[in-house]
């Protein structure tokens, strides 16, 4: 979040407004992209994966300009410059040109009849789903993030102001011209999709307030990006982040299921949000199963942070590891890191996710169908597991075909994000010259 | 909203550590109503209808002092106390505990299996709804909300914490006190159900903020109350409120069929988000058809702010009205008074309603299938009428059953939002040790 917290100044005009016309311009190109028939957005889309290799040239020398600027600012300041994200490679690029591709396939939410009722006086009273209007999306880093979210939007029939990392800048600008040359080709208003350039933190600030252009920001990033976001933004908002993710092992766990999944759980992916942080394991399993996990994930270079009953155990069994302290419980280690903590029951492992869990990915490992009930109604969470890796939330492994984030909030949409979520629903109401009595 | 321009200053202890420790006893106890079966919600629900009841006496003495205080306060600072809306009686008690009831015969949406999908993998992926967990809803002066909202929440299992006006506090310290009761009596926590009774306005702010407790906030009142929580929350805001609601008379209207609509939509109730605003005309009907609809309209009391064109054809009928001014497009008048404009076409009416609509009831009136069509499609709106009066625009009317309030955002709940919009959803992931590769 550095990058919010430094006023580059090197504007020239007057950037607040040109922000308030950018937004304006997509406002009024977003009602155009709204009426389109589903073949011409994915018209665009496919002519968007097409100029995506056929500019990859332009578009790995902005990158390389970045990631060299990104080096001499480490050089200068000694920070880390986050390179691999950065960092497009010819790989990337087309597996951006792919994902477009694999969004032109997906049906189109826009334009379903929701719910239909006729109601006693004739009054035939419709749902339909519509786009949400004009998107805002404040991002870091990861240029393919400007394809990804701009395809979905365009398919949605949502106009998109991007803002991302100003790391990125020249990146973006020129995926986003090719994104809008795509939409043009298509006879689709190139407007649709924008690109904030300017790092001015004051701007972004200004941004999170465009209440009369945006209907909804969505904050795609680490934890102070997405803190910043909700502190000052007065459009709302739809929050994706954090995972603090557990697994208990229950006393009727299957033990090499357990193994199975609780690997799988924090190695597969150790750096994302549904990577497991907390393994709790029943104290009844505990001196026979943990010894055997533990040695495994020693083994994938897992660093355990061990309460004082599963240190004991571990002790014995000569398992490297450390003491737990208390800031490991709840925390997102988003590394090969875990902590471990042994309890007395399922009711203390519903208490401790209670406490510690961040709403987003929780699993029960148990053959036991009454323990599996109750933490499936007990845990309140985006995703509850049974018996199966937390690391399956995931827009495409639920079936949603692609993904726009997982939110961890409750209001308008859950867990993993699809095309249906970037969408909302009008009432059409359709008479014969009712009136109300 | 004068209410949260003083700070009271009346408080004793440490109201801000009381306020958390109230809002934490709500999720706690939310956590136990969440998990409660139908027929025991119910079996409060029918408790507290007889209780509001059996306890009216109770009831209508604090109603009393609270009116009798308000009656003071606006004697000291010649305000209008508002008087309509504190007052309760027994027919409106009555009303409260029918309400009740019929949300109590309501269908229980929490529990319902939204979709189910069988991964290729064996993963069995459902969506569930469940409660949203604790909904804070902050509003003025009428005591009814604070039942019909508790009881709405009761129903969907969620907890709610109120913030009522301070005009109110006696009547509904008695009506929460009911509620308890009701809950304590169906073996349900009293603690789902409570109320925030300073009038300290950083404390208001401060309820906005809980975003370890709250999931929600609703704000049920004037145009100043929502300004200020949208202005102050951290919490995701379902807002609500205001209506600039057109009705588009075309050229190929029923004349009489617009008269009866048009006249309903203005004068029905006046004072309501989903009257009338601006009357548009096609030019082409205006001639004949506006002095008639006028000189209803002049008849029923109702005052006209008529543009150029509109006051010629008036003025030629001599049909009583005023010059419209800039500021009457756009403009909830939320009385009788109505803007009245001469379009040249559908499309300049079009233009009208996205540059001055707030996106709440929009209408058209049309004997014109493809007019209606584009009215429909292009209107971006959360009701949108074809021949009906926009004054239908309500939960009860679109078969809802119930209504928490009329959302204007477009995320989450769009227009009149019923049971289900106090719910979520909980992704449940079944599975038989499922890794992923």
């Amino acid at each position: 979040m550095t990058e919010h917290k430094r006023s580059v100044g090197t504007e020239i005009g007057r950037p607040a407004e040109e922000l308030i016309a950018t937004a304006a311009a997509v406002k009024t190109a977003s009602r155009q992209l709204a009426l389109a028939p589903t073949d011409v957005k994915n018209r665009a889309l496919l002519r968007i994966a097409a100029e995506l290799r056929a500019r990859a040239s332009d578009i790995l020398a902005a990158n390389a300009h970045d990631c060299a600027s990104a080096i001499r600012t480490a050089q200068q300041t000694g920070k880390d410059p986050l390179l691999d994200r950065l960092t497009l490679t010819e790989g990337r690029l087309e597996n951006m040109a792919r994902d477009t591709e694999a969004v032109a396939a997906l049906q189109d939410p826009v334009g379903e009849e929701i719910e239909r009722t006729v109601r006693p006086n004739g009054l035939i009273v419709t749902r339909r789903r519509v786009p949400l209007g004009v998107v805002g999306v404040v991002y870091e880093s990861r240029p393919n993030v400007t394809s990804d979210v701009a395809v979905l939007c365009i398919k949605t029939g949502n106009g998109v102001l991007l803002r991302g990392g100003s790391d990125a800048l020249e990146t973006n600008t020129v995926v986003v011209s090719v994104i809008r040359d795509g939409l043009a080709a298509a006879s689709l208003p190139p407007d649709a999709v924008a690109l904030v350039g300017s790092s001015d933190r004051g701007l972004v600030e200004q941004l999170l307030g465009l209440r009369e252009y945006l209907d909804v920001i969505i904050p795609r990033g680490g934890e102070g990006l997405i803190r910043f976001v909700i502190d000052h933004a007065k459009v709302p908002v739809i929050e994706t982040g954090a995972g603090v993710c557990h697994t208990y092992v229950d006393r009727r766990a299957d033990p090499g299921m357990a193994l199975e999944v609780t690997y799988n759980a924090k190695v597969r992916r150790p750096t994302i949000c549904n990577a497991l942080d907390t393994l709790l394991v029943h104290r009844d399993l505990a001196p026979s199963w943990l010894p055997v996990m533990a040695a495994r994930w020693v083994d994938a270079g897992v660093e355990i942070h061990a309460d004082r009953s599963a240190a004991a155990i571990l002790g014995t069994a000569r398992i490297p590891h450390r003491a737990a302290v208390n800031d490991d419980w709840g925390r997102e280690f988003l590394a090969l890191v875990a902590a471990v903590k042994v309890v007395e029951s399922l009711d203390e492992a519903l208490q401790h996710i209670e406490r510690h869990g961040s709403g987003h990915s929780e699993a029960i490992v148990t053959d036991d169908e009454v323990a599996a009930r109750r933490f499936v109604a007990e845990v309140d969470a985006a995703a509850v597991y049974v018996n199966a890796s937390t690391q399956f939330t995931d827009g495409g492994e639920f079936g949603l075909g692609a993904e726009v984030g997982i939110s961890t909030q409750k209001m308008h949409a859950r867990g993993p994000m699809g095309l249906r979520e970037l969408t909302t629903y009008k009432w059409v109401v359709l008479g014969s010259g009712q009136t109300r009595p």
